[in-house]
């Protein structure tokens, strides 16, 4: 008998699919929609080889409220959602912002009139610590509480805090409506997470992230530096007020991220809080010569980089302060950053072409075995 | 030959009505659509009673994309969009605040694709002075500049604030990609118009907010007391640090507030400056008892009304520091508050059912005449 059942939008991508993983090793049943626009169904293999049991899985958009409704309708037992799916690259987001806003947003107000009509209450939402935009205009949030104010810097973290509005107006009205009519109003609940870098793959070495593209993140960059796909690496700005001079970001490894969905959707269910958002961070600052460091340590030798000017748009420090999850979720990072490192190498060096190729064989009969 | 050719959504709604007839009598060609959900056809009637010729109507939902390509597939003149189409009460935001979302972000994502598929590419938008929130925050932000830190505290201004964000990414992105291809970028423009206290009506007594349901502001409300449809007003607190401890406002005359929409299009036509906000409103302050007792004197004898105690969310003092749009689109209102009680009168009293009912035939013999 399952612990519940869990629709997981956009589950095939980086973060879904970890977190479907965590869900069903914790006993959770789990129902998958993605529309594949960026990511691969080979994920949901992979899953399943770790899991021992594979998610349902449908390809549905996000905005796609029909297809939406016959899901719901096919699996009556699912009482939360997570909800992933959306447009995540900041950059295009600015070039196309009417498909990001149309898609992210449009797309969680469609999620949200499914879940109605189908009584389905919980919603644990993907969000980012992009909404702070840049913190270091209060200098003291850092490391970034909650109560920061919020004030996103490009499109991309514009729908993310627009969703958060979406979320938190919707579940208040919802309790506060149900409760006028005596009914109960405490099932309405959302927790909007914040995540700061996510970074790492599943320490197998057959399951991690599968950039479609140029990556814009610092460690599959580097990653295919350490492949040899990428001639260096570029580190935007070495005149920053930190310790050696780069930009200080808290990055947190995949595995754990997934742990802080579950522990959210179990407080979600358990407490029936309303609306909490919530911090998913380490608490820890690394510089990016510090992440070269660590990585080029897993790697064995000197990775390639090149400084030059700041990206407009950068900040000093992103840090989280990880108090409110720590003491409310009883959760907290594990694993460290250079623990993500050597996950990381694990994962580019036996799948230099992510899930567009097979693992090598002694990786999958480990798991086998285990 | 006309000016131009404007489509305008919510076009027969209480400023959408006013400001259909203010761009016929400037010479364009006006296609309205409107779902007539929180308003009635007759208004149309009662436009081309006034400018002399008809506007083209479709009845259609913002969020209804096919129909918006089929409006602009069969007038391919337009070359420009005010949109009003949006659900405003600000009450009933927080108690569906996912069909405002819905309706108002969607409709807009909507009409901004559909407009593209088109070439259509300077919108002219009906945002709120309900996008600043507490503007008292700042004490050297009264009145009110355009560059006041935003922050809505409903739901209503939330969507208000998020199609702002919508339209200004859009629009900078397109020209910055049309740009980019060697393309005419200066097409797209878009104008934020955040209103203060829209009130009063044609001063032909013909043409008038006809609000469904309960009133929610001020002036119509008082507007029932004066024609008998309700007992009394209820002043919601006289302890501000006001001169007369009741809550300061900034009220507009419809007519005024037309003629700028008409501005701010020439202006986006003319000079294509890509984003620009602009404050409409008097920058004159009245109380709550001074906009009682200008009412009473047109009507010739005193309106019943009962203190009672602030309501939750009220702020002291809203009123518009209008200076840019006076310099930059040459507009200023030019009718007092006083006018506006005069001619809210004169409509209330000669159309007490508002468009449900024929205006006196003396009235209509007057325009006629005229």
């Amino acid at each position: 008998m399952a612990v519940g059942t869990v629709l997981i939008t956009g589950g095939t991508g980086y973060i879904g699919s970890f977190t479907t993983l965590a869900l069903l090793d914790a006993g959770y049943d789990v129902v998958i929609v993605d529309s594949l626009y960026n990511s691969s169904k080979v994920a949901i293999d992979r899953i399943e080889l770790l899991a021992g049991r594979r998610p349902d899985f449908y390809q549905v958009d996000i905005t796609d409220e029909k297809a939406l409704d016959e899901v719901f309708a096919k699996h009556p037992a699912i009482d939360s959602v997570i909800h992933f799916a959306a447009l995540k690259a900041v950059g295009e987001s600015s070039i196309i912002p009417l498909e990001y806003y149309r898609v992210n947003v449009g797309g969680s107000i469609a999620l949200l009139q499914s879940m109605t009509r189908h009584n389905v209450t919980n919603i644990v939402f993907s969000s980012s610590a992009t909404v702070y935009g840049d913190a270091t205009r209060f200098p003291d949030m850092i490391p970034i509480p909650e109560h920061c104010p919020i004030g996103p810097t490009n499109t991309y973290g514009r729908t993310k805090s627009m969703i958060e509005d979406v979320i938190t107006d919707y579940v208040n009205a919802q309790r506060t409506n149900l409760e006028k009519e005596g009914k109960p109003f405490q099932q309405w609940n959302g927790a909007l997470l914040r995540y700061f870098n996510p970074c790492g793959a599943h320490p197998s070495g057959i399951m991690g992230e599968d950039p479609q593209g140029v990556p814009f993140n610092l460690l599959p960059l580097l990653g295919q530096v350490a492949t040899g796909q990428r001639e260096k690496l570029l580190v935007f700005g070495e005149d920053y007020p930190s310790r050696d001079g780069t930009a200080i970001r808290d990055y947190i490894h995949v595995v754990d991220l997934a742990r802080g969905h579950l522990e959210a959707l179990n407080y979600l269910r358990s407490k029936q809080p309303g609306v909490k958002a919530w911090n998913l961070g380490s608490g820890r600052g690394s510089t990016v010569f510090e992440i070269i460091k660590a990585f080029s340590n897993v790697v064995g030798r000197d990775l390639k980089y090149e400084v030059v000017a700041r990206r407009p748009g950068d900040v000093l420090d992103l840090t989280a302060n990880p108090k409110l999850a720590n003491e409310e979720l009883q959760w907290k990072t594990e694993l460290t950053m250079e623990k993500a490192c050597e996950d990381l190498w694990r994962w580019v060096s036996n799948n230099p072409q992510g899930y567009r190729q097979e693992p090598p064989a002694e990786l999958l009969a480990a798991i086998k075995k285990a």
